[in-house]
């Protein structure tokens, strides 16, 4: 009753393009890969490999080379890889302390960047899409001559709405249903959309393609800043829900009857007990005081012993831990990444964490998570976005290439930036 | 680059058992319905479904009648219907309050039953499988002559290992490490091993499948008694986790300075807030007092104006609105569906909860969410149990009645039973 083998011609021709974007997606995701090593991981035959590596060799996007030193027995297996030059996208980060953008190119290298800090006040879509798009031309006219723009993504600390990048609730910049993707698109001018995503969304499904939860299956992000963000993979997918808004890890509410205010509206939020706000005046600083650093500050004190700065640092360390260990019991995650602020938090306030974890962490669900700092950094959100933008490439090479070629040439856009 | 169509005699032949098994479902699932319908639901062409239809038919699962009363134009469509009496699974529930035991034919119903208290001490592994196994050999020897039992299914009150139906962590019963499956398998004596589920993530998959939500893609189930359990269907299955111990909303902690003490050791667990203990010592109620009728009267006596009984359901109902605003805002889900207990308490403290929910959901994740109390009452974690014995029908119909009728011939099952 099982499912025959099929003849290999018809596995190439009816999946050529989808089996073209899978093994695209592999060498842009790991690296130099072998076709060895390809037709294991795809499940085809060498000669299928050949066929599909020739097409994409042909489009300039891989290129192939013999492996150097091994001098093992036989002909060693060609190694492909992505080719640089031809191919990019451009990248956008609405962070709560800054604006970025990038330039990324295929196989996940950050070859450009410009950032500049977002202002605390009138942080409005007019001049945080004004600031973005001339980051964005910048990137675009200093590419390569030939290289391909071949998607664009953004991050951006809200909930947004799948499908057309509104902002639908974006409290750290005081945004409600702003059309922010589209503003972009027009303000960029390069005639292409912007994919718009939550950045701690983002921010999981990096750390789980190429950050510290490589191929885990499921793997929680959390993402600290003012507030704090959450970015769910589960069975291997991130966490929608019906509308997209799910994973607000930030608003589940821990501390109902003494809970600090949340910018929600609400108090007692997970992100009101462990943000940077929470973190700055436990410890006595002025109101004054915000921003990575400002929690650095704090971090660094309590290491060299003042008690205040300790006691904070304690205090917000119950708190991540008793939240920490309520979305290990709801999701029996394989890891828990914390990325942002978190990053600094973590480290300094670990025993707290685990020792709220080992009494609130039903034991076979606390069996084997592992708790990690993110392995991209404060790069983890933007790189988020630029594996959105690298999306239609990896469904559909050889279509979305040819699509953009001929997009440029009719729009003079590729004289434009040569001039 | 699209996939062109694929001739249908290619689809027949590949992918019969998998199309026998979808099309079977359909049927076992949303009972009589017309191959018309079956071809729009499984994208397939008429005749494909037709030659599907005969051969379950001919294997005695399915039969055909023209429907009733319609009178249209043309030919109407012939109706495709479970065959009652070919085939049946046992189901078995171990609950905190009681032992039952079902025989669920093909279409889902529940065609014979046995239940028994379950003792509140001494319910080791070898009493509950005891009564079990009676019961279940009771159903095995009833059923009709020639009908044949294609799986067994267990719901359980517990974190289970997936797999092998080991009952990891089972607090109500103070069970540790049990091999709950294997054992019942062996003391039933059919030559079939019986497949466990946690109760909540059963009763989630039915009320999906059968229940208050049936099709939808995200949903929270809550199952109330002396815990709580939770099952959450995301992106329309079940979150297991890495392990299969996902789900545990009954120890999210929601108050964590001030809480109520829980079976799991720990403090201001969901459970330890909204749990039946909870509501019987807040209203004042004896030690000696337990069990859904002892709930019951408590709502009952609320209703009548008593304002011990009052308080106590006004408090559950603040913290069951904690709980569910907290996994709205992380799931995004399309209903919660209050189970166990809970399908008492919600409708009396519905005002409470809806209270939270309308200050603690962030608006946009709070536009459509539903919530119900269990459609399918308390046979939701028995009929889980059901589907999941018939899962292995549903994915290959005719391997598995032909593997099911030679075990029977060769064990002289079939014998004993019609003795």
């Amino acid at each position: 009753m099982g499912a025959p083998q099929e003849p290999e011609v018809d596995v190439v021709t009816r999946d050529s393009s989808h089996n073209l974007g899978i093994l695209l997606r592999h060498v842009h995701l790991s690296g130099p890969v072998s076709r060895a090593e390809l037709a294991e991981r795809m499940g085809l035959n060498r000669s299928t490999i050949l066929a599909l590596t020739a097409e994409l060799t042909a489009a300039g996007l891989v290129s192939e080379q013999i492996p150097g030193g091994t001098g093992g027995r036989g002909r060693p297996s060609l190694v492909v890889r992505p080719r640089p030059g031809r191919v990019y996208v451009l990248a956008f980060d609405v962070a709560v302390d800054k604006l970025t953008a990038v330039r990324v190119e295929l196989g996940g290298a950050i070859v450009d960047r410009h950032e500049a800090p977002r202002p605390r006040a009138g942080a409005d879509l007019d001049l945080v899409v004004d600031v973005l798009a001339r980051f964005g031309r910048q990137l675009y006219r200093t590419a390569p001559a030939g290289a391909i723009c071949v998607g664009i993504g953004a991050s951006y600390c809200g909930m947004i709405r799948p499908g057309d990048g509104v902002v639908r609730y974006g409290p750290d910049l005081g945004w409600v249903d702003q059309a922010f993707g589209t503003a972009l698109s027009q303000r960029l001018g390069l005639g292409m959309p912007v994919a718009v995503g939550n950045e701690a969304h983002l921010g999981a499904q990096a750390e789980q393609q190429r950050g510290a939860g490589i191929g885990l299956q499921n793997l929680i992000y959390l993402h600290g800043d003012v507030g704090v963000g959450g970015g769910i993979i589960v069975g291997g997918k991130l966490l929608a829900g019906d509308g997209g808004y799910g994973c607000e890890v930030g608003h589940m509410m821990i501390n109902p009857y003494d809970g600090r205010p949340c910018l929600c509206g609400s108090r007692g939020c997970f992100e009101a007990e462990v943000g940077e706000r929470a973190l700055l005046q436990n410890a006595g600083r002025p109101d004054s005081e915000f921003g990575r650093d400002a929690v650095r500050t704090v971090i660094d004190d309590a290491d060299r012993g003042d008690p205040a700065a300790q006691e904070s640092v304690r205090r917000i360390g119950d708190w991540l831990g008793i939240g920490v260990a309520n979305v290990i019991n709801l999701f029996n995650p394989g890891m828990v990444v914390f990325g942002g602020m978190l990053r600094d938090v973590y480290p300094a306030a670990a025993a707290e964490v685990r020792a709220r974890i080992a009494v609130n962490v039903l034991p076979v669900a606390r069996e084997r998570v592992l708790l990690r700092t993110s392995g991209l950094g404060d790069n983890a959100t933007i790189v988020g976005a630029a594996e959105l933008a690298f999306a239609p490439l990896l469904t559909d090479p050889l279509g979305v290439l040819a699509g953009r070629e001929s997009a440029t040439v009719a729009s003079g856009l590729g004289a434009r930036r040569s001039a």
